[in-house]
């Protein structure tokens, strides 16, 4: 059924954010690398990762509880390696450091044909998918991956979640093959908590392979689950591992009791990130067929893998450009009611007006 | 129930392997690496990519059928970026071609943190698991994806076989932290088509999800089934489409067509093989707690993933290494007797006597 959403001008959405991380104590900088994002989050459809998710966290996890730390520098190691930076986030907020951090590989791949940097001390980037189809866009092939702010996820075979729902997400710059950049982003959890919550609300049983109880066992009652199951069985366990050991490389610390207040004096609590950028120059074969460019041949994988009866399937991506595709035809970003009234919450806090429903033009979606 | 394995020395399987590539064709370099990937999967029980199966696949895929190109020459590419390298394989022997990949990536990565080698006009390199292990018994992280031989695995939402099962191995050098190499490595599908075959033979239901019938439709008869799903669903078909897009990039051709005969004029039959490595190094943020050197706080990540009830869970790449074990205590490398019925056939081939089970030791396992 369709909703309704209310055009909001983007530069409206970005002075209302802009003000929301200043007045908790982000610098100038960083409040605008968190309005860049959140209106990233809202221009593509990421309704789970927009402002009211970005702010709600750093209420949960951040400034307010004296976690993240506003105007913090980020210190770069000293590296013999030319390729790959290392630094530590110092808690600066997320958002600032994965758009300097992916800035940081895009130069690096320009030089190296690929480079990276990981994040010790880091706190939350919220979409990975953000910053990597942003260098696909640019051109490049982008992964990130991080340590989830919380430990929701039991290892394949286990009872107790120690793991984080562990995203990984990969873009690739398609734009010009199939006009959206091909984005691959997920938690390695089957679904998200969220996920659970809604479908308490809503009466629902689970699928099975989603969630254990409370002694560790599988259940399909939302109301009895605890904690999430990886998806595909060891598959999705490897892949959530895989965030683990980077974060045991950089200096993350004890999964268990990421993001928690409990227990395991002198570790830290923060996640790491991890960012890697590839030029895609520098894996060109130079030996397409039938004289097609790099572009052109990965344009007819594209469209061999989606033909021959399999037109309707979707590529990872898709949903994110229709939704830009909806954003730009509209000259703004969307929004639910709901979702307005939240960002009233934020108006509220900074001092300014709340915004009002009949300021802005309608669409039914 | 416990079977029983016959004891053979490296010696005399790597003489008879190494006999077996010169018999065929291939050159010196080449049948040694032959020799030595074989003796790789034994030693680690991964008795689906042994020497029956990698001699096998030459016959299939190779040198029998004049697509794979003994003796051939690695074309390394000229490249602007000094930590990736770009090759054309020519096709080559893909034992031989990944070795030396991952011998490259592992000098780019010493000098850059990270180095690539990418690999158009690739062949076939059997077990990734292999090579990324290799690298990480030296003490790097390792990853290497490649496109199929064939494509077998039908895209999310769709009906039509147009992807590859399409592996992805990761490798950490955990061995100091924990005794051994975490190694993630899978296919793409939820299972190979060699289990479709078992299951049929054994007049057994596949599980859900796993197959689709002529028409595109999901089958648990394995008679059924002429194609697999993804795993995972959405996110498996991410991961197996990754391999479809890197092969985009180098130079590989129409997933569809790739590794048979008909159709497709002019396209290209081979794969592509991506070959990445990271010093650990390169990724040390040296700001572990209590004192923790960097593999010292890898280990305490994992035992957390591990503990907490978690203590039956395995970590990927333990069989493995349990296999390695049972290789190393018995002094040689363990084959069953119907497998060495199948090596007496390469025997045979190149002129050798067959191997006669009371010359060895055996072992029940």
């Amino acid at each position: 059924m369709p909703e309704t959403y209310y055009i909001i001008p983007k530069d409206k959405h970005d002075s209302l954010v802009t003000k929301a991380y200043l007045k908790r104590g982000y610098d100038v900088a960083e409040a605008a690398a968190g309005a860049r994002f959140c209106a990233s989050a809202a221009y593509y459809g990421i309704r789970t990762h927009n402002a009211i998710k970005a702010l709600h966290l750093d209420e949960l996890f951040g400034s307010k509880v004296g976690r993240w730390t506003p105007g913090a520098k980020i210190e770069k190691l000293p590296s013999r390696f030319a390729a790959a930076e290392i630094w530590n986030g110092h808690n600066k907020l997320g958002q600032a450091v994965a758009y300097e951090a992916m800035d940081t590989c895009m130069k690096l791949a320009d030089k190296f044909g690929v480079g990276m940097v990981s994040v010790d001390n880091a706190t939350h980037y919220l979409w990975g998918g953000g910053y990597v189809m942003d260098a696909a866009l640019k051109g490049y092939l982008a992964y990130t991956n991080c340590t989830s702010a919380t430990s929701e996820v039991v290892p394949f075979g286990g009872k107790t979640p120690t793991m984080g729902t562990n995203p990984h997400s990969w873009a690739f710059p398609t734009q010009d093959a199939i006009g959206f950049p091909i984005v691959i982003d997920w938690a390695t959890s089957t679904i998200a908590m969220g996920r659970v919550q809604v479908m308490k609300r809503e009466g629902k049983q689970l699928a099975p392979g989603c969630a254990v109880d409370a002694e560790g066992n599988p259940t399909t009652d939302p109301n009895k689950a605890v904690a999430l199951l990886p998806f595909g069985a060891h598959k999705g366990y490897g892949l959530g591992l895989i965030d683990e050991l980077y974060a045991g490389y950089i200096g993350g610390s004890l999964p268990q009791i990421r993001g928690t207040k409990l227990g395991g004096e002198g570790e830290k609590r923060g996640s790491t990130f991890y960012f890697q950028v590839i030029h895609p120059d520098a894996m060109k074969g130079n030996d397409y067929v039938k004289g097609r460019s790099q572009i052109q041949n990965v344009k007819a994988i594209i469209e061999d893998v989606l033909g021959h009866g399999n037109e309707k399937c979707m590529l990872p991506g898709q949903p994110e450009a229709r939704w830009g595709g909806l954003s730009k035809q509209h000259g703004g970003l969307l929004f639910t009611k709901a979702e307005i009234e939240e960002l009233n919450h934020l108006a509220h806090e900074v001092g300014e007006a709340a915004w009002n429903l009949a300021d802005f033009k309608s669409v039914q979606v």
